[in-house]
């Protein structure tokens, strides 16, 4: 048996006493909260050894700054667990039930998954994210993290299991892989007889590797080619307020907006205001021939793969469209189902687009940027599912559950 | 571009046509079920050519009798599908809806998943109840059927494409895959660019292979190792008359059950009842040491292969367990995650059962026979779900959509 199965074993024994717990779920993510900001400092010593890995490796800014803790994140990692305390137990809600014509009462409850495993990249704050929502929805977790973060996570992990173990739940109910290499990923994705569903949180690069090598189900979240279709009946400084706000507001993330579609009826009066706006921030511009007539040849000419790219960077391609359809045509070939916005006054053209574009989210009239579980209300999400099966949208601890039908009868045969 | 392929861009155009459309899928399923009695001559002509080839190949005489058609068959098949047409149209529900603070109106809708391909064995029946549940759920469907049926299928695919266009509806909703090697099955399992899920329909040989060799996202159907234990605190005559209508009233089912657990309090007075009663269709014990020390020595022992098999025959698996703990701990282990049973008298027992088993359908004191969407009052189904992705338990249309999110504002940005 290899470290990965026998850590499938306990999960799934970790599971069978999640299933079952209630309110020791809440006390133990309670216990989590604090045991995070009592070892404090044992914790950001354990990450001052990764960030000063990062460095000798040659870790961009960025990603170091997305490695790094400090007093401030800790304590918003401690909020964010003390929030899904507050958030009602999913398990054993009664979602539907009848009594059929023979007596038997049926009734459908939520369960939990089972065994969840999570495969993420540079990010510490997930250890802890993912291993409280799969908590509090009555699932066991394994966490399998980028080597850049393992001596952070594995302190978190000790941490987190100490809690549990304080809280009477067992140990292994958050269990994380020390092996950070390629081989640890690929057995993880092998685990059928374990693990009940996969979740990839990262890169578009990570996130196909899962879907493309996982024998277990996996969920597939974040990869955002999100488009705003500006419509010949746009209001066009809400058209340039919506664009300027999708692309600029974070543009490293799964909502920003990468692609912009203009009808050609307000295509000359509208790009000039739209490019004006997103100068602001630099914002390059990658324009079809039609837009480059109207914006000049400063424009860079878009190729074929400029559509089909998620840039998460201050660019934007912009293409002049005849007609809705041509938008959704456009949208249908190049999105990645996420989110997409048309931005019109035409109530026909308003229901048309929501009624024929196929993603997560379809707006109109505001940004993409909404797009996320917070901004639904739906309360901490493990991430945005741009798959239709299981979950679609954000995903919160109902995404986190499944079902099982429970049948009373007093002797019902058929 | 291979012919799958062609096949798989033809499925997407046509899901984006059924996807907005409303009352013409229902026409179409009208003029189906009358173009299925209409071609009657045609469709049994071609099946008999199936037959005459099953026989020559030596299929057994109950394969033969799946393959078989009949007028009164048909008729049944056309009836399935008017019962459809009757059924309400999952797309378009409303299932959740807010307004946010900032204003923006937030529904959550259902919508088609998009394209379905089936892949199934060798009754042309799952040719017609197939495609008429994934038209009415507003998908293109796309069927790879045995090759033992494959000319009642070609031709049942061809009256219901014709059926299809003289409602006005995509031909291509409905494709029937020609190839019926292997390599068509595996191509399709690979074909993620244009299938949306892909559902197994047969035996555990056939889920198996799906499961471990599609990247498409699959939901598992069918394999039931299901169990009744009878507790401490049972009405004997009530577990012997559950026990003999699980198993015997249709054994070749999913639901019928496989293992029965006694507990040893009354093992001794439960056991030769229930075997009376199953000697009345001469069914096979089975037995565990404690079991054939009761009934004697005529019942063959059990080994742990036994308690790992679907029968699907008249054999059954005995073991006497020492405690409900111990029932709980055999299921967990062994059942596919179908349907399990306790049979008590026992308040606290039924409860703890029902909490602690992880199967699909948990029934206190009755039969596991009923696990069935019809029975379930859930109407017709695609089959029965054993993993607890997407859809746990009886799948009809609602298991056949998703879900978006339409978000509709006046300007909002984050």
């Amino acid at each position: 048996m290899t470290v990965l199965e026998k850590m499938g074993q306990n999960a799934k024994a970790a599971a069978r006493t999640l299933a079952v717990a209630g309110a020791e779920k809440d006390r133990a993510l309670t216990q989590i909260a604090k045991a995070l900001l009592e070892h404090q400092e044992e914790i950001l010593e354990a990450n001052r050894i990764d960030l000063q890995n990062g460095k000798e490796a040659g870790l961009t800014p960025s990603l170091l700054d997305r490695l790094a803790l400090s007093p401030a994140r800790l304590e918003g990692m401690a909020e964010g667990v003390r929030q899904i305390v507050a958030l009602p137990d999913p398990v054993g809600k009664v979602l539907d039930g009848m009594v059929r014509p023979n007596g038997l009462r049926i009734t459908k409850v939520r369960t939990p998954l089972g065994v969840i495993g999570i495969i993420y990249e540079a990010r510490p704050n997930v250890t802890v994210d993912a291993a409280a929502l799969c908590l509090k929805s009555g699932n066991a977790v394994i966490l399998r993290g980028g080597k850049e973060a393992i001596h952070s996570n594995l302190c978190l992990a000790k941490v987190m299991r100490s809690a549990l173990e304080a809280a009477g739940l067992p140990a292994d109910s958050v269990q994380l892989v020390e092996d950070t290499t390629r081989r640890s990923s690929l057995e993880l994705m092998g685990l059928t007889e374990y693990l009940d569903v996969l979740i990839p949180r990262g890169g578009a690069g990570l996130i196909r590797a899962v879907v493309e090598n996982s024998h277990v189900p996996v969920i597939e979240t974040g990869a955002g080619n999100c488009h705003v279709y500006v419509d010949a009946f746009a209001d066009l400084d809400m058209a340039a307020n919506i664009i300027y706000n999708a692309k600029t507001s974070r543009p490293s993330v799964c909502n920003a907006i990468e692609t912009i579609l203009i009808h050609e009826a307000v295509a000359e009066e509208a790009l000039p205001k739209i490019r004006d706006r997103l100068q602001e921030k630099q914002v390059q511009l990658r324009g079809c021939e039609r837009t480059r007539q109207i914006l000049g040849s400063s424009v860079i000419p878009a190729t074929e793969e400029d559509w089909a790219t998620e840039y998460l960077d201050y660019i934007l391609a912009v293409r002049v469209v005849k007609s809705l359809d041509e938008a959704v045509e456009h949208i249908s070939r190049y999105s990645s189902g996420h989110s997409e916005c048309i931005v019109t006054r035409d109530y026909k053209n308003a229901k048309e687009f929501t009624a024929r574009i196929d993603s997560a989210a379809v707006y109109v009239n505001a940004s993409t940027r909404f797009t996320d579980g917070g901004e639904f209300g739906l309360g901490a999400e493990i991430g945005i599912s741009t798959q239709k099966l299981h979950a679609r949208g954000p995903m919160g601890l109902n995404e986190l559950t499944s079902v099982k039908f429970i049948l009373e009868g007093d002797g019902q045969i058929r």
